[in-house]
């Protein structure tokens, strides 16, 4: 996803490398993410599962189903986050189709992951 | 999903019960189906990890990646499925944005299926 069109946003978050954006289990607050700089880890009890880069997506499925976050995401680094709320993510899907076509490819990436 | 929004192809496909739809490992095709009558089991692996029903979504994962098949899909019963493929995918999702959101809601439902 082209992190441009997220860039402008006045409420990007930064998260010191070491901290969590959010853990399992917890409540999505209708809240996913975009990566724009640094590195975040995501655990599934307690295992890592996955590294995400800029441009990548964290807490879509929190958003999608309003239900507790399956995983925790960690910072890695230093790193910076743009917050998507339900509204934006539904303007964002009825306004950039590519938009929800990335969301779409991300799930399928992790739908792909190893299932232990 | 509403199932009319599918009703309307011409391109049906009935598959008697005990038939696989498709199977783990084998191109995708860039095929997708939504169930119209009928029911679907998903199997990874060997094992049995999802029952589908009417209105539900079946290989998305392989369209929208465009990789192997991550399951087996057998009927269970008779049923009928209509096939959705890449063209029309893009299609449905630029013109409608529910279409897109219900796509999400079952990859969101999978991806908080028990890991085993």
């Amino acid at each position: 996803m082209h992190i441009d069109l997220f860039k402008n946003t006045d409420s990007v978050e930064t998260f010191p490398a070491g901290t969590a954006i959010f853990s399992e289990g917890e409540d999505s607050d209708g809240l996913m993410y975009v990566l724009l700089e640094g590195e975040v880890e995501v655990f599934v009890g307690g295992k890592p599962v996955n590294l995400i880069g800029p441009g990548e997506f964290l807490g879509e499925i929190g958003l999608i189903d309003r239900g507790p976050r399956s995983a925790t995401a960690i910072a890695t680094m230093d790193s910076k986050l743009a917050p998507i709320n339900e509204k934006r993510f539904q303007f964002l899907v009825r306004q950039t189709p590519n938009f929800a076509l990335a969301v779409m490819r991300s799930m399928a990436e992790r739908l792909r992951l190893p299932r232990d």
